[in-house]
């Protein structure tokens, strides 16, 4: 088992990595203070993986609350369900709220951990490598309004996160893909080495070798942890790690929330951020077009929605969180390996970015 | 114009005391950062004080949300149009709202503005006694659930809370009775001078004389800030301020929301903890008395409703949020003037409180 920490002061918190930690139930304990605990998870991944954490934790007295599965139940409805579950269960504030499952469950879970009796404890158990290697650290927590992906939320840190590596061993094909987009994503953004390594174990880590998923996963929270050390709430730095997001939220709420996977819109919103840092001449065609290679290796859409127009990405985009005083900040790449938050470039080069021909640009990149 | 100080560390902030305030412009100003502000408040207030205030704020792009009025909608679907609002408007991070009404408006913005994109400034501008002497102050914010009052919030401290006396002349002098159940509170839990000075003053409270009620709010502001400066997020003394309020909220939650009013529930709830300190020989039955009649003066209930059987009231107060493990904690008085929050009391006696003829106790006080 690795063990890393997320330095935020009193609300500091470890990350366990290790395969079998679902069975963990010793572990666990240390991080729950009452006897009550409340375990959410979804429709998909509580017949695989509830009846095991249930037994880990026969000690204390437990709720089960089975959300429906996807992106589209992240709204208020579903998190009333756990509402409803913990106030007729009479939990506590001294309860512990356990997420298992991946990110919507993870952000839904602690946005309800966060709100209940004004605050309640919680613990990530994520079950998706992108709930792994992204959404799991940080305390980002929230729900969708149909106007804005993530509008209604709470920055609010568990006291855990366990990351059972083996509970990969289950999961579709296509969310280990989505999963690969923000591991990425930290290669792009602050660990150009670490493209390099992905460009040699992309394979294996789609094949679900076991060494190299539980490298990408420690390399990727290490680098979160220390990103959100740095800036818990997001006044600077954290933003970077939202490159590609800006493009991909508005895909993913264009599209309707869950008909792309978020990991699928950040695929197709990196490349356009990639394909915008190029026309500033701040990275190279070459550059560019490795990012997009590795991407696509990674199994991910690498060209945004067709229907999409210039102004549907306009409209999404304005009500985007890194607006400020009406000025649209967005996340790109000053080198492969540096991020920089930016609002100040040519109108021109994001029009430009939005009505880039992508695929044929993918297309004259061949198969290499 | 008062100034006190609320001591959080970084998040600290002024609560400004004084005639004409909501005209302050520059005043409210200092607490804004961004360009826009959203002003919240109900179909009561907004008639009254929403173009004053909005004429104060000339400089700033402003969005109205007009909420109805009463604790009955202090609830998700009332809170959804605060964040259709401000996502219609494109307010981004750096917004602020502002709850001009109040305790129930307060507690909608001021929970809206901790979860919109995760957190938002917002500036408490309180209309009514009880949400100056009380709600206002120490970030409680939060919605009801069908099955408990505030059991969804955060704890979320404003920029500023901008008390305007003058509003309390359109105040309807059932509002101000219920205000009044939140001032002797404060008396009673940790101030007994404060008592004597109450009891000179009732009448005048009750007459809106503005520097009675000015001293009052004063003396109840200074008081909030202490406890709360002390223990932010209640794991000690600050549960303190919940004297008669959870018998109160299970009075609230029973009758249904807004048929009592929060102030009047907490009148009655007041007396029944009044009856348990003098049932555990805390305190004697001239003090109960005493506080009785001070609560009757200020034109308070203060016999529960017939209707609610001791049944009721353990059912409502088994999801209070001083519930830990299982066990309930009351806040009771040692003395006038001192109060603690216990589990260790006999059963008995809240048997005994819950079963007392509050009817015929008051009847036997006479007129005096």
């Amino acid at each position: 088992m690795q063990t890393l920490q997320v330095d935020l002061g009193t609300r500091s918190y470890p990350i366990y990595i290790g395969r079998g930690l679902l069975d963990d139930g010793a572990l666990l304990a240390r991080h729950i203070v009452g006897r009550q605990v409340a375990i959410v998870s979804n429709e998909t991944v509580a017949p695989l993986y509830l009846q095991r954490l249930s037994a880990a934790l026969a000690d204390f007295k437990q709720t089960h609350i089975v959300l429906p599965d996807g992106e589209a139940h992240k709204n208020w409805e579903t998190l009333q369900l756990i509402f409803d579950g913990l106030l007729q269960a009479r939990h506590d504030r001294r309860t512990t709220v356990i997420a298992l499952g991946g990110g919507v469950i993870g952000d839904m879970a602690g946005f309800a951990a966060a709100c209940y009796q004004r605050g309640v404890n919680f613990i990530q158990v994520p079950t998706t490598l992108l709930s792994q290697v992204d959404s799991s650290v940080g305390g980002k927590t929230g729900i969708n309004h149909p106007l804005g992906k993530n509008m209604i939320g709470a920055f609010y840190q568990p006291q855990a996160v366990l990351i059972d590596t083996a509970s990969l061993a289950t999961l579709p094909a296509r969310e280990l893909s989505a999963g690969l987009a923000e591991v990425i994503k930290y290669g792009l953004i602050c660990d150009e080495p670490f493209l390099g390594w992905l460009e040699t174990n992309i394979d294996a880590l789609r094949q679900l070798d076991d060494a190299a998923l539980s490298e990408a996963i420690e390399r990727s929270c290490a680098a979160k942890a220390r990103v959100v050390g740095a800036d818990e709430r997001e006044s600077g730095i954290r933003a970077t790690l939202n490159l590609g997001h800006t493009f991909g939220h508005a895909i993913e709420t264009h599209m309707g929330y869950g008909v792309w996977l978020h990991g699928e819109a950040v695929g197709a919103g990196t490349v356009m951020a990639l394909e915008m840092s190029r026309r500033l001449g701040w990275i190279a065609e070459a550059e560019r077009d490795r990012g997009i290679r590795l991407l696509r290796r990674a199994g991910l859409p690498v060209v945004p929605p067709q229907e999409m127009t210039p102004e549907h990405f306009l409209e999404h985009m304005a009500v985007d969180k890194k607006v400020l005083d009406g000025q649209l900040r967005l996340v790109l790449l000053q080198r492969l390996g540096e991020a920089v938050v930016t609002a100040d470039y040519p109108r021109e080069a994001l029009q430009a970015t939005l009505t880039t021909d992508y695929a044929g640009l993918v297309d004259s990149l061949g198969d290499a």
